[in-house]
């Protein structure tokens, strides 16, 4: 819509497309709920009051809010792209994402990139999009592409790109590394998210001189406030297993309310169904005693604030219309949902139809299948083993002595010991790591992903050196995905042959597959509550303590590598 | 500096150029006052601690708070150029301005905007620009310059400035006037200042829909609420005229504080050396209520993030160093002041060199003196006479029988009926409009000033043709200026080169000539507080209701020229 023809609109002289009648406003601005109905025009909202409309909705009383913002997401998390992430999350009333895609950039890079733009095209959620800035993690393992300062460059003149993704690499920003600077110097005129659990003091002061604005790494009060005062935006994490929101709410007050904001960083498809996203967090964060409308103005008002998204955020005349409408403000459920003006969900359904699929994406499973062999020699009697621990991403560095048979090393499901492997899987060099693990807690067959952060080369977990193959070739087979084999029997499978990533399917589908699949591993014997999410951060090389790549076993606190054998 | 060298300052591997120690420092972030020393290197803030300093100044437990932000001023009401500007209020703490140029670009256009940057350059203080955008306010004066759409772009480029000026003329907006939208569609990325006393209703949705971000003509709570709720930052103005803030301050809640800032607007000489700028706004608002904290907020975060200053606004590493040192926070009156690190102003005083005078500029008084006759034939019987009323912009219409001799209506002291005539300056087009006006109450003499808002045309008030003339041929050879005669003789001038709008002089001179030309006027009979003042906005044909221009008289209720004699 052109201006002139808005403003006609906004003066009533151009009747409006649709008024919302008799609504309760959530004023983020004032912080005060306003009886007023909203008329809107093309995609905007044109003005509060009683406008002539070509057609109008009696909210009863309902509550009108800005749409929520999720200041900080991995779509690839969910297991799906963006079209059918946002079916999962636009119907709870997030209209707008801030996502960093940087578990496709390992893999494809910049058309991994590009990829997500396209899924997110024409569809029901803003899609905005941090450059990923530490692609890939370490130099430690292999990864299917590395995104450098001059490949970022050329995002910054896309609309839909905000700014530099949460640089990981705090290290190398308070170590002054070149490459790390050339990306946060190209960003800033551009906002920069941080990541920096546990950053403290000097090095934090530094880290934020370097110009990094914001953090979604807080899990205390006194981390979240050290980072607030500097001049950090503190979002808020609650995600499927990282969730900071009852450590962190507490803190927030009148005062200190403009400097927060709510994200869910990675969620599975479960807890995005089943629980929410961003609304949770609105309907946690209420629950815990913060006030509803700054609880709404922490998803909405703020996030687009940090981002510069001067067009969303609030319910005001010439702003995008992106809108939930609700009955009880102390729980908030969004039954109508719009985005740019259009209805698109309603009674947490979509009440639009889904986009047609994405385009496909070439395989990203390559393999030098000739090179796969999960043997181990037994050239020592003590080895290094990865101690798993429940619901942590960290590991124990541990040593055990494995079985031994033929010259070879031996799972030994008796003691737990289980064989892991690392297939490099981006470009059949024929890498592989090898090892041992604990925890995992399989008393037969294997486990097989192409999700293993950040890398995502196939990892696999086993009992027995068929089981492992099994699961790892029907892993090529599928073009990536997540695979429970035992023998040569394929027990549960998850394809997820977009990147290796994200599956073609519903989300609803791969909802029920995942299940299937973690109900297939479980009953293999693992205690874990989710093996396959334990088992993406066992090559994990930037997280304590013991983590296994392509290239070898990472000692992470040393960050350098070290052998298998100890004697 | 470079961001390596940042970063190493702020781990504290390189010492700090200078540590304020033992500051309490006020956290506009947080709402909190934390006790803690700032270090600056360069020219930003590195690092709050104990850092390692080549030099430290020790403050004593005084409060330490980010540099005040002006954000709305025309520097040209001061009388003198940016530079001298800064020398005003630079010690009272302003370290940053957003101005508007539009007095001068009405004079001389991007010529004048260009004086100004220039003025500013490697001064003490950031001047940021709005580009004005009602340059000239209407068609119904002459000015020395119109800038269009295509004047405004180029604009755009430049980084100290970040928008486009008040959009004055809001009717134009309302009503979708092409040359008005064609401003705001260029400026849609930026922030857009606006400017729309008393302005309600579907009226003012369609304005912010159309994009204006913003008000400062705000003169009651109700008003400033209705703003406030439908998106506009609201700009609470304590002028040396306007003063808003009494009546604003209670409105500001901790829910909805952030959406406040302080600004001027219009300030003399003597107000800013006397009272001060926005200092006095703060000490104001606290007096009135306001917590502290919240205020020097309303004076330094608030505008920095409607601007966008993303670097400056708080005490936080990685910004610009321009911060205040105060002792009594119920009253703060900086004793230091910093800007990008370099402190400016200790003790009310400038701690830099004043800078080189700015390049002269061209004289912008050109008159057709042949043309210029203050003879008003008698052509009629009753007259339209313009009402001047003590502090009030509005005049009233008045009609009344002037004095007649040798076939001229003539001025009348003894009745209060003087004579007023605008002489176009700019182009010499010999143009001229002559009328009668009462209330500026001399008894002999007359006054004459090439400040004239907007179009900043020669205006002349006077008894007698004779004392019109000297006081308008003095205004001529001073090059611009405000000029108090009688009969020959001059009896007070306030020379105004640059444009005809401010001084060559220091801004202290300036004040002591403008006292003496006001006390002059009033020595003449003027029982008003400053007849200049008043006389300078009896041209300004957009505020009722009488006017008068170069080219007639104005009905402005009617907005249309009206004859002088009514019969």
């Amino acid at each position: 819509m052109d201006l002139k023809s808005l403003i006609r609109h906004a003066r009533g002289d151009e009747p409006a497309d649709l008024l919302l009648r008799n609504g309760r406003v959530v004023n983020v601005l004032s912080g005060e709920i306003e009886r007023a109905s909203v008329a809107l025009a093309g995609e905007f909202i044109v003005g509060l009051g009683d406008y002539p409309a070509r057609a109008a909705i009696d909210l009863g009383g309902a509550f009108v809010a800005p749409g929520f913002i999720d200041a900080h997401v991995h779509i690839e998390s969910a297991l799906v792209p963006p079209a059918e992430f946002a079916r999962a999350v636009v119907p709870r009333g997030t209209t707008t994402v801030i996502t960093d895609p940087h578990e496709i950039a390992n893999v494809l890079g910049l058309e991994g990139i590009r990829f997500m733009f396209e899924s997110a095209k024409f569809g029901s959620l803003n899609m905005y999009v941090m450059a990923s800035s530490c692609v890939p993690a370490t130099a430690m393992a292999t990864s299917g592409a590395a995104l450098h300062g001059y490949d970022l460059f050329p995002l910054k003149s896309d609309p839909w790109v905000l700014g530099l993704a949460e640089v990981m690499n705090y290290h190398g920003v308070i170590g002054g590394d070149d490459a790390v600077l050339e990306k946060i110097g190209a960003f800033q005129d551009r906002v920069i998210d941080g990541h920096s659990p546990g950053l403290s003091g000097v090095g934090l002061q530094a880290y934020v001189a370097a110009g990094v604005q914001s953090d979604h790494e807080s899990t205390s009060a006194e981390e979240a406030l050290e980072k607030l005062r500097l001049g950090m935006m503190v979002m808020i994490r609650e995600g499927s297993v990282a969730r900071d929101l009852a450590a962190l709410v507490p803190i927030v007050t009148p005062a200190n309310q403009h400097r927060f904001c709510f994200c869910t960083d990675d969620c599975q498809p479960a807890d995005l169904l089943s629980r929410g996203g961003i609304d949770h967090a609105v309907r946690s964060a209420i629950a815990l005693g913060m006030d509803p409308v700054a609880a709404i103005r922490l998803a909405t008002w703020n996030p687009a604030q940090h981002f510069r998204l001067h067009q969303r955020g609030a319910v005001t005349p010439g702003r995008r219309a992106d809108l939930v409408v609700f009955d009880d403000l102390q729980a908030p459920r969004p039954r109508l949902v719009f985005r740019n003006g259009e209805l698109m969900a309603r009674d947490g359904r979509m009440a639009v139809p889904p986009r047609p699929p994405s385009r496909s994406l070439r395989s990203t499973i390559n393999i030098a299948w000739d090179a796969v062999d999960f043997r181990v020699p037994a050239d020592g009697s003590r080895a290094r083993v990865i101690g798993v621990l429940p619901n942590r991403l960290v590991t124990e560095a541990l040593i055990d002595e494995p079985l031994r048979g033929n010259g070879a090393a031996l799972a030994d499901p008796s003691r737990d010991l289980l064989k892991i492997a690392i297939v490099e899987r981006h470009m059949a060099s024929g890498a592989m790591g090898k090892g041992f693990v604990r925890g995992m807690g399989l008393s037969e067959g294997a486990l097989a992903s192409s999700v293993a952060h950040d890398h995502h080369n196939l990892i696999v977990v086993g009992a027995d050196d068929e089981s492992m193959m099994t699961a790892a070739r029907r892993v090529g087979a599928l073009h990536g995905g997540m695979v429970v084999a035992s023998g040569e029997r394929i027990l549960g499978e998850v394809a997820l042959p977009l990147g290796g990533l994200m599956s073609a399917e519903p989300v609803e589908t791969v909802r029920t597959q995942v299940e299937a699949a973690v109900a297939a591993a479980r009953a293999l014997g693992s205690p874990l509550h989710d093996p396959f999410m334990a088992m993406s951060f066992l090559a994990l090389e930037v997280i304590p303590a013991l983590k296994l790549t392509d290239r070898g076993l990472v000692d992470v606190g040393r960050f350098e590598f070290v052998p298998l054998w100890v004697d």
